[in-house]
């Protein structure tokens, strides 16, 4: 067998599951006789400056498991976009690559980092360079293809749904009517969104839910708070910030957004802004909270089923690259209730995005369908709001 | 023995352990012979309106530990003032009590409710109606007088210190330099805000620590920033949402803030006023972060010290209530590392505000002094960041 290296890299938004995949990859490649596991410092953009690290000195001071539990990135993350016509910083990577006698180059990533995987495996493979490709999805988003779902959206769901019932009782403690709206990531994606109908199986606490995937109209949205307040003192809202009106422009942006350094909008205050148009409406108090950052990267509420596949993710990741697989991604399927592991084509993966099925919405009533609660079963460990925390609530009042 | 009756009532704002001061008073009274334990919803608002439950039915089902773990209030809250020369409303209250047959009035609350203690008991004790006044102090802002601390304090540390610490990690994962600004709950007393120093002492993961207890210059705080960012790529900020300028004024809402329906100054927003000014100044990314309500009602980050001390706060105040004290708070000292219960006047603490003391702030360095960790022990059953996750943190990079 020829002598094997690897190098792993990180690149985008962080998750907390995404270091457990690392682990993977390294426990799996230390077990399968690979000489030496570099990692990659802020991604493909710190390997160009020759940023690396060794990380077989984690798995020989037994840290992997303390590395499992650790939230964000502990390699570091870039934004760094391969142009497709540039062969010179693909050449310059390859070489880099070969200096180290790297045999297998790792990349746990969004669908953005699975365009580099891409892009490399083409080059490597119509030069002759016998490097493998692999990339290894992490996303809170849940939006790639070629996979059940991504590793680190579970764990976001842990946070959002048990974020979300305690502030289903703080928000109802006050006699005086009130509107409480939740903005919740996913610019492109209403999963983590839709995750909030999980506390909804056994008595509706999310009053109100809105996805990107469904069109924004913000008279229709006040007529349908109108609603709920006509039974309930309290409402409680869930809304992606990436919601988009008629025109498919994203809500808060249509009214002053801007660009940011690389050419996204800013999305950050829809809520804000539904706040500003609401409280022209109706007579009431109304909150708003953004769960921001918290919602990929609170540790302390990981999803435990979900680290353990994301170790998984990472070890067949190491069995791929073994039998030389290169330009694909891995894949989770679901065979009787199980999480299975697949080579999916990069190609079907990079650069696009899986939006929330539509025929899972309850357009009508702003809720999520069963097929949903069903969906997330093999890989949440969990049914309805089952394994969030169980609080008392006062029946009457 | 008389026959004894009680009422319980919750005000102000909640907390994750005010529920569990509700179980301790509960526990007490059944386990003293108390014949009947009723609580009033929505506090003395919901009172007058004659909306009440008994509460003998969670101690008979074994409910009570359910209800210690349960964040928010179960009764409901208000935020009643009672008027001083309102002598109607008080004999209302006072006939209503009469018509229970209560003997002991429990309120849990902050400095508002008990004024609301305060005045019913000089009230009572004038008018001579056999009828004891209590108080039990709760409030993430540790502000109250009369007591070493109050209980819901550590919990919303916990939540505070475990939060910023996973923020610490999330912030630093690009290389590019970074400011994040997160903006703490504390509208008179920065004792929350200075809570995110316990992160700091085996290394500085907070920069900056800005308390309402400090005149807050802008300019200067630019310079701050400035320093910090000459020494390490990205700065981590934990700033008191009621900062004021030299004129005393609220940071925020001197640059346009509105009163709300109580007449209070909205405050929120004072880290977006803080990037704006910033980012005028600093060529970086700057993000802000408002942890909100999470603050006071993540039951899942309870402090396990401080759920467990709050049930005895209930616990003490119905001893007291047997001993036929009346117009008192239950406060707590400390006695060789240990929480003892003692009565305290509560025209001592009604309406009165407890800074941060000055002398624990180092102003210079914008840090808070040891004295401070050393005061934590006895309430929070740590020292340092001993009770936060343990996470790996890559050495260099």
């Amino acid at each position: 067998m020829k002598e094997r290296v690897c190098i792993i890299g990180q690149s985008g938004g962080p998750t907390v599951a995404i270091n457990a995949t690392l682990a993977g990859v390294i426990k799996a490649a230390k077990e399968n006789g690979y000489t030496k596991v570099y990692g990659m410092i802020h991604g493909i953009e710190g390997f160009l400056e020759n940023t690396i690290t060794e990380l077989d000195v984690l798995y020989e001071e037994n840290r992997l498991e303390q590395l499992i539990n650790t939230p964000a990135m502990y390699l570091g993350s870039c934004r760094f976009k391969l142009d497709t016509e540039d062969n010179h910083t693909k050449q310059a990577i390859i070489d880099m690559l070969i200096s180290l006698h790297i045999t297998d180059m790792f990349y746990i990533g969004g669908n953005d980092s699975m365009d580099t995987v891409y892009q490399l495996s083409m080059y490597a493979t119509k030069n002759k360079y016998q490097i493998n490709f692999i990339g290894i999805p992490k996303t809170i988003d849940n939006d790639l293809e070629g996979t059940y779902y991504t590793p680190g959206y579970p764990s976001a769901c842990q946070y959002v749904g048990t974020t979300m019932l305690e502030i289903s009782y703080d928000s109802k403690i006050y006699p005086e009517p009130s509107v409480t709206i939740v903005e919740i990531m996913g610019r492109d994606a209403g999963w983590l969104t839709a995750s909030t109908a999980l506390l909804n199986a056994k008595e509706k606490l999310v009053d109100l839910i809105y996805l990107p995937e469904v069109v924004f109209n913000i008279d229709t949205f006040v007529q349908e708070v109108k609603k709920v307040m006509s039974t309930k003192h309290h409402v409680l809202i869930a809304v992606s910030e990436g919601i988009k009106d008629e025109t498919g422009s994203y809500l808060a942006i249509s009214k002053g957004g801007k660009l940011d350094a690389f050419g996204h909008y800013s999305r950050s205050g829809c809520a804000q802004y539904l706040k500003q148009y609401l409280s022209s409406k109706i007579d009431s108090k109304i909150k708003t909270i953004e769960l921001n950052i918290m919602q990929r990267c609170s540790g302390h509420l990981s999803n435990k089923m979900d680290l353990e596949n994301s170790i998984c993710f990472g070890e067949a990741a190491v069995h791929f690259a073994l039998k030389n697989a290169t330009g694909i991604m891995v894949g989770a399927k679901v065979e009787d209730n199980k999480i299975k592991f697949i080579d999916s084509k990069i190609n079907l993966v990079a650069n696009k995005v899986k939006p929330f099925p539509k025929e899972w919405i309850d357009e009508k009533n702003c809720q999520i369908r069963k097929a949903y609660l069903d969906y997330m079963i093999p890989i949440m460990g969990q049914k309805g709001n089952i394994g969030f925390p169980k609080y008392l609530r006062r029946e009457v009042g």
